[in-house]
Order: structure tokens, then C-alpha cells, then sequence
């Protein structure tokens, strides 16, 4: 039962795209990223996705219009919606989804989710 | 499909201990909340509870310790474990619950949950 630090686990890892679980509420992973550069377009058909910016600005492309994050700012994608994140610059974000859930919709090609 | 900016939120209520959803998460409220001075001991047996410090410090009273939040750091009080937040000063926090989770862990004593 400890505290979480959201800057000591950023510096914890390097790597973009690849979601780190800090911790777990019921069946849902809390989760850190840093993200550069264009992700893959994606959906998820079972469950929306939580999107908090902590650093930086991240754009997270939809079919039909762009939503710009800065620090502060958050954006849930509703399930079943196409999107495509896009930073210009190295971003940091909090992510929530359930357990499990593969972050590019597709078990195949997701990155393996590590607990930090 | 809007983004969500935490400081606007905050701008829109003074009251405190009195949690706004801002977004929902599937099944769940992702909220901000003022705190000052102490709450009410209390537990919520069927989920666990997500506290972020957005601006302050907290302390989350535990029967066996005490957890100290600054901004930037996040703490899960697992389902059944009794609480209960204190701020000397106020706090701004993001919460996440199951939507319809009294936040006294009581129906009969929980604030009204607003949306804004």
C-alpha cells in the first residue's frame, strides 16, 4: 500500500508506445506512457479510452476532427471510434483501461504491458 | 466528443467535498473534487478508490498509517480498507469510482452527484 509518483515512474523508462501499468483499480490498469511521433489508427471495440496529457501536447486524430491536448487536459475515445494519436514532440500521459486491453485493438501487434 | 480541461472545471465550483464527473469511463465517473479539513472515516466494500493529487497536499488516513500525497502523486485504497482524507490546505483531486459509489461509502449520507 504505497503512494504513487508520477514523475519518479516517467523516469523509470525510455521507451515510446509502450504502456507501463503503476497501478490497479478493480480491473482496470493504471497505466503511464511516453508517446512520440504517430501511433497506428485503432479502435477498441469493447471499451472506451482514458487519455490524461501530463506533459506536452498530443493530438488524438479522429475520422472526422482532431482533438489538441495540452498538459491538464483529458479526452476519453468512446468504444468502437477510430483514432490515431499524433505528438510533435515527446508527450506523457496517464492511461486507464481494463486489464488486458491490447493498445492497438489487436492482441497481435500490441505492445506487452509491463508493471512498473 | 469534447476535450475536458481540468483547470476549467475546477474554475466552475468552490464547495468542498463535493466530487463534479467530468467524464465517465464505461461504467465508471472520472471526477474533481475540492477537499479541505477532515472527512469522514469510511470504506467502500465493493471497489477500490482513485485518488490524484492535481494541486495540494493530502493525507489519506489509514487505521495503520498515513499516506502523503503531493500534486503529482496517486494513491488506490483498495476495496474495505477504511479511510479517511485530510488537507490542511485545499486540495484539488481527480477521483475515478464506479458511477453511482457514495462517496461516504453510504447512500444515506453521500453528496448529490453533479455533473459539470
Amino acid at each position: 500500500m504505497d503512494k504513487i509518483n508520477l514523475n519518479e515512474k516517467f523516469s523509470q523508462f525510455s521507451e515510446y508506445w509502450s504502456p507501463k501499468t503503476i497501478a490497479q483499480l478493480n480491473q482496470y490498469d493504471i497505466m503511464v506512457v511516453k508517446v512520440k511521433d504517430e501511433f497506428v489508427w485503432h479502435k477498441h471495440d469493447d471499451t472506451d479510452d482514458f487519455f490524461l496529457v501530463l506533459k506536452g501536447r498530443l493530438t488524438i486524430q479522429l475520422r472526422d476532427q482532431d482533438i489538441h491536448l495540452e498538459a491538464g487536459e483529458l479526452f476519453v475515445v468512446p468504444r468502437g471510434v477510430e483514432h490515431r494519436p499524433v505528438a510533435e514532440e515527446e508527450v506523457h500521459l496517464l492511461l486507464i483501461e481494463p486489464t488486458g486491453t491490447p493498445n492497438t485493438g489487436d492482441k497481435s501487434t500490441a505492445a506487452p504491458r509491463q508493471t512498473i
